[in-house]
């Protein structure tokens, strides 16, 4: 049966208090001061791997998008993380991170040493926005509404636990912060006004649910390789490579 | 500098050597016997997925390729995995050792409860082969050159070390070790043959690491569900479930 707007919206974020990856254990590890160095470093590498597919999955929903309002709405998503003449962007942004953290942005942009299972995942965010409808495209997006807390609390602890975490370092959060909340909206509003039966509901919650699991799994193999066991899969990052000083040398 | 036809069939062997998901500690544990029934479970199930995708993936390569002899000479591994009026095929195999750990073979089927990562990873494999040059999807394909091994080993592992292994429920594994040796001599011989310059051989020799990369990562996802930390991520089959018993009951 059709949800009722309320409902529906209710059932999505259901998705998000019970599989975002703010519940997985690698983030109170993180914000809680936890993690070496190293982890933070394997952290950054990995999760630029996602930053730097995030304007390309937008590209790809644009390609496919007929209406020039839709598009409209959808490009400063772009914007944002590849930048205009008047804001770095968040892809600048993260390197910036990475730099504070010690590791030569050259290499972190390179994306060598990524994990495959990043990739994988990240990828697959790709072409699920390049081969679902138009809902599913924009519905995938919404982890977007539980993003502002985990920000915030990652800001916090950060700041409270991590001798490079500063104002500079930590300004890709404080962006996100401001930008996320009218992308968030626009996309909420855009699925619930779209998903106007059953099978579309079911279908708009589906790619909620696989957009859950493609942050997950992220955390799931970043824990693998550098946690617990913490065995290195082959061609992965090895600590103690890819650092500012090296370069230098 | 284009290598010589053995230097480079060497340099694509030395990848299996130091890649190859033979190597991955999962494995031990496997044919050790030191897996419990759950984790047997856990590992069928999974790479039931793989079976799954595996057709697909060779159709999805066949629907490139131009030339009826070579796709004649391909088609023989979708008929041995979907099998034929005289062959059940592989992927009933696989169901038939699904069955013999204790789990429905039509939840196994269903793919419910495969791990997102496991998900990604193969799905991946099918999007390389469908994206790719064809020289690079054939050499993605080149890992059953050090296949054998392993499901030697597998056989002799299993029926020492398990109750439910004996040759019914081993047959996939047979069956393989026959089919897969004039598959492997074909592409190996299609692969020194068509990569005739340096960059196609990097290329290839890319190609059969994303491949590595592809089985390792299924085993990776693996420990972490279900051997260390064994922390089983939002969707993933849960032992008790999915049950042979559970069905008749």
């Amino acid at each position: 049966m059709t949800q009722s707007r309320s409902d529906f919206e209710a059932r999505l974020r259901q998705i998000g208090a019970e599989r975002y990856h703010d519940l997985h254990p690698f983030h109170d590890l993180l914000h809680g001061g936890g993690c070496t160095p190293d982890q933070v470093r394997a952290w950054v590498l990995n999760r630029y791997y996602y930053q730097h597919t995030i304007p390309m999955k937008d590209a790809a929903f644009m390609s496919r998008v007929e209406s020039p309002e839709l598009r409209r709405a959808w490009r400063s998503r772009i914007e944002d993380h590849d930048g205009t003449s008047e804001n770095e962007g968040g892809i600048r942004r993260w390197l910036r991170l990475a730099e504070a953290v010690g590791l030569d942005p050259d290499y972190v942009a390179s994306r060598r040493g990524v994990l495959p299972a990043t990739k994988f995942a990240c990828d697959a965010y790709v072409r699920f926005v390049r081969d679902k409808t138009l809902l599913e495209a924009v519905a995938s997006s919404l982890t977007e509404l539980f993003a502002p807390k985990i920000h915030a609390n990652r800001i916090e602890g950060l700041l409270r636990n991590y001798d490079f975490a500063d104002d500079s370092s930590l300004s890709y959060f404080r962006n996100r912060l401001k930008e996320a909340p009218k992308d968030v909206a626009f996309g909420l509003a855009w699925v619930l006004d779209h998903a106007d039966t059953q099978e579309k509901q079911d279908a708009a919650a589906d790619a909620l649910i696989f957009k859950t699991d493609v942050l997950w799994s992220q955390l799931d193999a970043l824990w693998g390789a550098y946690v617990e066991p913490g065995r290195i899969p082959p061609g992965g990052w090895v600590p103690g490579t890819g650092l500012l000083l090296q370069r230098a040398s």
